[in-house]
């Protein structure tokens, strides 16, 4: 299969190479000049699982893509604000025949991606996988995940269990999933409590997880996406979700670890994706007239904060 | 007039000094032992606008009060969560005569007093003094400000203009007003935005008001504090309330300051009074079946941070 990958960061570095090494035809896009040098230099580095590999990718940035280029799928993967910039960008690559697979965290790119795709191509995912970047063109590749995926139309079906079959191969253990938007919306609000809380309050997931405080905030939170997500169809099992969430205190675990979100702003003064987790649950609330007070007040917090910090 | 201090900290060793330069016979009551011992040994002194004072007055601990011990007004200016613990302390000191002025910031504390005074016995302040402790028995008394008070009960009235009277001749700049409960209410609606955002966003007042988010964040939380006070009789008129808080950010007057819960917290890891702040509406919301949200927010957001941060 002929792949893009929009969005050729750390996870995007991941999906693209293991499709490569399965005999996919793969491109990267990516907007950092450093890293589309690296790649162009060197090739893409990775250690994946302590092994040292390359992959000697096309990377081109949106503004170089070749007219005539063609893909039967393009995997997004940009962070969730720079969505839009890069699907307009990418215009060109888009045709009647090419799919979108988006497996980008958060909430609300539906909205976004249906502005440049039809809705028949579109392809939903979520995936479990980890990855990081050391630094341009190196990106560190550890542990094991999956990814499960769902056409939105009923007629993308058969195209979407082909991708599932290329990503068996590249052994990236994909399922077909009956539920993609209940996958999305129950990790968007896992990722809707821990990030903002612990960014906010700064600390790492089980020191939130041993809060007194942290039960009451963590329920009025899933308890607001679960009342918005029921308007989309999707019916949220509220103690499900909470005990997924508390699942993670466990300092043998994930309990040291600071969320992305943490990670993006406080150590790194980057903007952040609130927008697309709580910041998406307020929005649709705003349209359905559901009030999400705890939503709101804690996006509002995270952008002051970023504000604070001079966040780019 | 004979005057028990019940809570000499900062504001009470200005009010205890200054009515003891007026000729009145002031008492000192207090938990902390350095600041104590410090007092029985070279009496209370400050820096007084620049002017070194020293005020030789007797100081106990509840425990020792003298047990034939009887004052006409005990002034109440402890912290916020000790006035419980320090009037069950001090009993034996109130008789069917002894009124007690509260001149404690935040909401709630009629609950407290009502539990050891008579409510005929009990007025209510609010003053604009400011005072610093340097140290055990040492004040710092810069600038000038203004007390209001008002009983509570018609027949309060006349101890009360006499307690004007006396305050007057201390040169504490009294008033008798006739709704003191507004200015509690707007003095802890300005506290309930300033002190918990810049605590949670770890910013100074010019800060804080240079965010964009700000005007919607204490719009929704003067929001909250108006629609609970209106079910006390009290009407907070939101838009003065605001612009009192806006006049607060100018980097010229009080902008470059960080409140008094952010100095408790961030600064002191104290224990902060937010409790009977934006935690007073909550509690007063749910009593009224009066949806909090924000305040409630901030209050386990301030919580949370206190336990972090191991606040004593």
């Amino acid at each position: 299969m002929k792949i893009a990958i929009a969005g050729a960061g750390a996870m995007g570095s991941r999906i693209g190479l293991m499709l490569h090494a399965a005999g996919n035809q793969v491109i990267l896009i990516d907007t950092w000049p450093a890293h589309i040098a690296a790649i162009r230099e060197k090739g893409l580095l990775a250690n994946l699982n302590g092994q040292e590999a390359v992959a000697h990718l096309p990377i081109y940035s949106p503004t170089e893509l070749p007219a005539d280029l063609q893909v039967d799928l393009i995997v997004a993967l940009t962070k969730s604000m720079q969505l839009d910039q890069m699907f307009q960008m990418i215009q060109s690559l888009i045709h009647p025949t090419t799919y979108v697979l988006s497996l980008l965290n958060g909430l609300g790119h539906e909205d976004t991606l249906e502005k440049y795709v039809p809705k028949e191509n579109i392809i939903f995912g979520t995936t479990t996988w980890t990855a990081g970047l050391k630094g341009p063109g190196y990106a560190e590749l550890t542990g094991t995940g999956a990814i499960e995926m769902e056409n939105i139309e009923p007629s993308g079906k058969e195209f979407t269990l082909k991708v599932v079959d290329v990503f068996k191969k590249a052994k990236l253990n994909p399922v077909y999933s009956d539920n993609v938007r209940y996958s999305i919306w129950k990790k968007a609000c896992i990722n809707g409590t821990l990030n903002g809380l612990c960014t906010i309050l700064d600390c790492n997931v089980g020191e939130l997880g041993n809060l007194t405080v942290t039960k009451d905030l963590i329920t009025a939170i899933v308890s607001e996406f679960a009342t918005v997500s029921q308007q989309e169809g999707i019916h949220l099992d509220q103690a499900s979700v909470i005990a997924a969430i508390e699942a993670t205190y466990d300092p043998e675990t994930q309990g040291r670890h600071y969320p992305s979100m943490y990670q993006d702003l406080i150590k790194s003064q980057r903007k952040t994706e609130i927008d697309y987790i709580n910041g998406a649950v307020w929005r649709k609330g705003q349209r359905l007239e559901i009030p999400t007070p705890y939503c709101a007040f804690l996006t509002e917090l995270i952008h002051g904060k970023e504000q604070l910090l001079n966040a780019k």
